[in-house]
């Protein structure tokens, strides 16, 4: 599917020795000219080095964005000033065997937070990396960024104006709403300017990667970058490169939940009947983070009841006797509860919707006409296995 | 122990068949005479029928209470204008073998929600309990009153004023902060006017029942009630009334975070160097319900970068530069950060201290002079196991 790739790209996967041996670990993204970059970053006060790099790096007037080095095994969060220090210096080594400056240089981060980057071990692997670029290694540069995920995440698209795009994806765990969650980066070989660029990753991010909930922890280190490096000479419609742009990053946001730490369970949480928007999406929020909500999911237990308990304890303001609950698939829709009170439903059949892989658990708030809805996982014994001991 | 125990009540319990067979499941609280008394109730928007029942009844302008009648098995939450008939029923049948009025009993319910209370069974139980009052009775009413609790929660304290003060107290699960947390009666012979019982309840219960955490989850039912039948002709004092009643509240709050479902270790979370109480707090709470820090403890994992970044996201202003993290229990400190970035620690040591059962984690943020803490446990296997099959 090399032809389906943006052109003038290329990206390489090594292992540097930050995780077990036969592991990838490290990635990188190279474009063979300047891009046009956008990137959204985590809202936690608590940055990681190479977020407080890039966001400067992205915020100076003319910046122009040649390439993307990734690193598992450490986050470089919490590490101070040499933390900061060695961001510049994993961008400048990359630089010089590229041959480029290296406030064209991005880097990604992820793994342990409070750990410094073991810095010989980088410049190895910068060094391998820059020797190993291909045109079509995108799946292994989506593997070398995998810390507890169990697969790679890739998704691409071909528009009919003439460009295309490529995405990969990281994350599995300490996913949670309110920004731009986990490691990812979309390139394009579309003529894009940078304004454009911004919005058009604003736009796909809320409905993509915002929507999206493992464990409701939010990371030091969440980034999604797009690079635009123009290589197919095609000027990209803003409306149609930002629906292309959500169409990659869809199925990227999705892949992560459905690989979240533990995850057993894709389950869309739509809420409707709210009072607006926001106050939707606060309720669905609230209940796709709810740990009795996420071990009823887990158990296939079709409890309503603490769906509704977290929608109570949301904020959103509601009459709890104008609402009513339902589970959905592909083939069936199940009502357990009208106005606040339990429907006389199968329970069998309920369990039964449950134990499949993918459905939908629908809450009306009977307060208004504005619906929203968020991607969610459940909570199993595979995710306090995975996260009592990450570290060892 | 019985003369510990407060004049002029008396306790029950019984096998109504709520539970399976040989389980307690209801509970019966007396006074002989009248009592003052006040609550402190769930403040999420759905709230249970004999939260509703409860309180319409402490705001009448003359009421007094003789009794309070518990049951498990159904929370009666969720559960529309049957519900609230089924709580007022239930108080009518529990004064009509009292000989009293039926808006002097209030009505308790834990259990599963949006499932309607089998009356037959409710209506046969009081009608036991009130055959089986007994004045050393409350190890078995504290019995009663389980769910997935372990064992039963009960706290005593005799005053030099000569009064006395008896709690019982339900929690394992849905415990969350910002309310009144599970199901407590507390009761007292002093002579306690009604607004001085109600300052003492609000100042008791935000040093105790507020400031735990088990899974973040507020449930529709958290009551905590305090009767006084002046019994003892002691008229209380208020400040020493305030400190006899906190000290009931705290072991009972603790005994539900080291009864929390699934719980292996209580975990104290300090946050000092913030720049007001009510942010402190906030912060403590954040990390306190954080899945990635509670199986970090579940795990003797000393990986303290999950607190701190639990800590960017909860809102509160702070310079991660200025950060300091220890872990801390009778015996030892370990400094695990300073100014945001790893101290060079013993990593055996902060293990071996946090495979103890009781320890606390103090983060100081730098940003002022404000403190407070939470009490919580960890997330284990056992907590999943326990909330994916709930019901069944």
């Amino acid at each position: 599917m090399s032809e389906a790739y943006a052109r003038g790209f290329r990206a390489a996967s090594v292992h540097a020795g930050l995780k077990p041996p036969g592991k990838l670990d490290m990635a990188l993204i190279v474009s063979d000219s300047p891009c046009t970059a956008a990137g959204v970053f985590t809202t936690n006060r608590v940055k990681a080095a190479p977020v407080l790099y890039d966001q400067a790096l992205l915020a100076a007037p003319n910046a122009q964005v040649r390439a993307v080095v990734v690193n598992t095994g450490s986050a470089n969060a919490a590490t101070g000033a040499l933390g900061l220090e060695n961001a510049r210096r994993t961008a400048q080594l990359a630089a010089e065997r590229l041959g480029c400056r290296a406030d064209e240089v991005l880097v990604l981060s992820t793994g342990v937070i409070g750990m410094h980057l073991p810095m010989d071990k980088i410049a190895a692997g910068v060094e391998a990396l820059t020797g190993a670029l291909r045109a079509d290694a995108w799946q292994q540069a989506a593997s070398a960024m995998m810390t507890t995920d169990t697969r790679p995440k890739l998704a691409t698209k071909r528009t009919e104006a003439g460009y295309g795009l490529v995405g990969v994806a990281k994350g599995a765990g300490m996913i949670a709403p309110h920004m731009a969650t986990m490691l990812a980066v979309i390139v394009t070989d579309a003529v894009v300017p940078r304004d454009m660029l911004r919005r058009a990753l604003q736009t796909a991010t809320t409905a993509s990667f915002n929507r999206i909930v493992v464990d409701g922890d939010m990371s030091t280190n969440d980034t999604v970058l797009v690079l635009a490096n123009g290589a197919s000479g095609v000027q990209a419609d803003e409306a149609e490169f930002t629906q292309a742009l959500s169409d990659v990053c869809v199925p990227l946001a999705q892949a992560i939940v459905r690989d979240g730490e533990g995850a057993t369970k894709f389950v869309t949480v739509r809420v409707s009947g709210a009072p607006c928007e926001a106050d939707a999406l606060t309720c669905a929020r609230t209940i796709a983070t709810s740990a009795l909500v996420k071990t009823a999911f887990y158990g296939a237990d079709p409890n309503w009841g603490r769906v509704l308990s977290a929608a109570g304890y949301s904020g959103v303001r509601f009459d709890p006797a104008q609402t009513a609950l339902w589970l959905r698939d592909g083939e069936r829709t199940i009502q357990l509860m009208a106005a606040g009170a339990p429907t006389d439903y199968d329970e069998a059949a309920a369990i039964a919707l449950m134990e499949g892989a993918e459905w939908e658990v629908h809450l009306d708030l009977g307060a208004g006409h504005a619906e929203s809805w968020l991607w969610t996982c459940d909570l199993s014994h595979e995710y306090v296995t995975i996260n009592s001991h990450y570290r060892t």
